[in-house]
């Protein structure tokens, strides 16, 4: 289970079991400007729980907290189960490297996801098909080249903001595994972190910039993400606000069938 | 600064300063059906980090998962700097009662705020003024009877959700303390959680319901809380999806100036 696997992304948040403790290594594959691609980071942390032998249900919610960057290497994780319920688990991650300081918190809720009254309120975003959508040109960082963007609207513009233009912040884009991936809740929570900066959407610029804290709710178990059997999704991202250095991000995640299989929101440290 | 005080949700959320062990009690003034209305405990242990002789800078995200019900009475809250950088600084907090069982699992960050390029993308939700909207009349739960809360649009309906009726899940309401109360990032901070249960006016019926996790963002330092100098918030509310036991709740709340202070978010179980 925890061996090698063909896939990178499958390789790159590998993890090896412990007790309370797990063990990982970052990936060259998702390196990002100063670290790993934090959607890689959040990934590992919720394999390290899909594999625990005491996870139950299917997970649900997760917020994940970067409380510093993570260096090149060795990783460990003290994994907890901080309290189980007969449908519910509630969980609490640390990832910790050589010196002992925590770089990552994360929390997250599993449950086991019974039949109810079911209804998406949210309307479908229209979209012409991903094949029929450009690819988005490679970027420097590696991470970037492990996905295939495919912007509907909203592309990055770059050359700054002009003072009479008007501040965009919206996309709407077709995301899935360079090599392609069924997608499962790994790569939902990577990808949900996976849309690019709202402050470079804004300001038509890169500049300095972190995730500072993700959260992610998953609106589809395990059964309804294999019965969607897709390798990619339909995101749409935006922003509300930029100020004091922090700004907001909120997104969702919707298979090519129209259903939406999970909401995320962020909050952001920036420079400008 | 822990002394009684006149008002409620200071009293209400009144905790005794420990070392990495705080102490604190329910209140019957914010009671919900099974539990402390899950606001208050927000707010609560957000007061414990704010009255923290570590603490430094301003709440920016706090992120609450609600483990189980709290019984009525005393609380420890065990409180936990887990990273602290130049300018933001990384919390966890665990609420226990008798048993040891962990009740409330919080996470939150709180950042110095330094000037930046600013810019509110999202729109001012428009709406006649709070003294011209007509209150909501008490329900039941006593926590409600601590808001005054004025609907502008989507008041809770009754009656059951009829085959032919459309499903409405969006408010927009004003909200403030009952005796009014200067806001600040704890009212904040209950009042991300203070929106009916989508769920509610979705199936237009109260049905079994509980906030599972809670994300709350402040677009707001104390400085621009102080400026905004105001007793209530805009709030609008509404849902994506329900499904499978589980909906989601976004929310925005605003001044009446038109500032956006917090952003929120919350994942629910629900029986219907």
């Amino acid at each position: 289970m925890l061996t090698k696997t063909p896939h990178l992304f499958d390789d790159a948040t590998k993890v090896s079991a412990g007790d309370s403790r797990w063990q990982g290594h970052t990936s060259d594959d998702y390196w990002a400007f100063v670290g790993p691609f934090g959607g890689c980071t959040a990934a590992t942390i919720l394999r390290a729980l899909m594999d625990h032998p005491q996870r139950s249900g299917d997970p649900t919610a997760m917020t994940v907290n970067y409380c510093a960057p993570v260096a090149q290497g060795e990783f460990d994780l003290d994994v907890r189960l901080v309290k189980a319920n007969r449908s519910s688990q509630h969980w609490c991650v640390e990832m910790t490297q050589g010196n002992g300081d925590v770089s990552t918190l994360a929390t997250a809720v599993f449950a086991e996801r019974r039949p109810s009254w079911s209804h998406q309120q949210a309307t479908y975003p229209s979209a012409k098909a991903m094949a029929e959508t450009l690819p988005f040109p490679h970027v420097a960082a590696p991470w970037v080249k492990q996905y295939d963007f495919r912007f509907v609207e909203g592309e990055p513009k770059r050359g700054g903001l002009a003072a009479t233009a008007p501040v965009e912040t919206f996309s709407k884009l077709w995301i899935g595994d360079r090599v392609p991936r069924k997608i499962d809740a790994l790569s939902l929570m990577a990808m949900s972190d996976a849309f690019f900066a709202r402050i470079f959407h804004a300001k038509r610029e890169l500049v300095p910039f972190g995730t500072v804290s993700l959260t992610t709710y998953f609106h589809a178990d395990a059964a309804d993400l294999e019965a969607e059997n897709t390798t990619h999704v339909l995101g749409i991202s935006d922003a509300k606000i930029f100020h004091k250095s922090y700004g907001d991000q909120n997104g969702d995640l919707w298979s090519p069938n129209g259903r939406l299989l999970a909401t995320t929101t962020q909050i952001s440290y920036f420079k400008a």
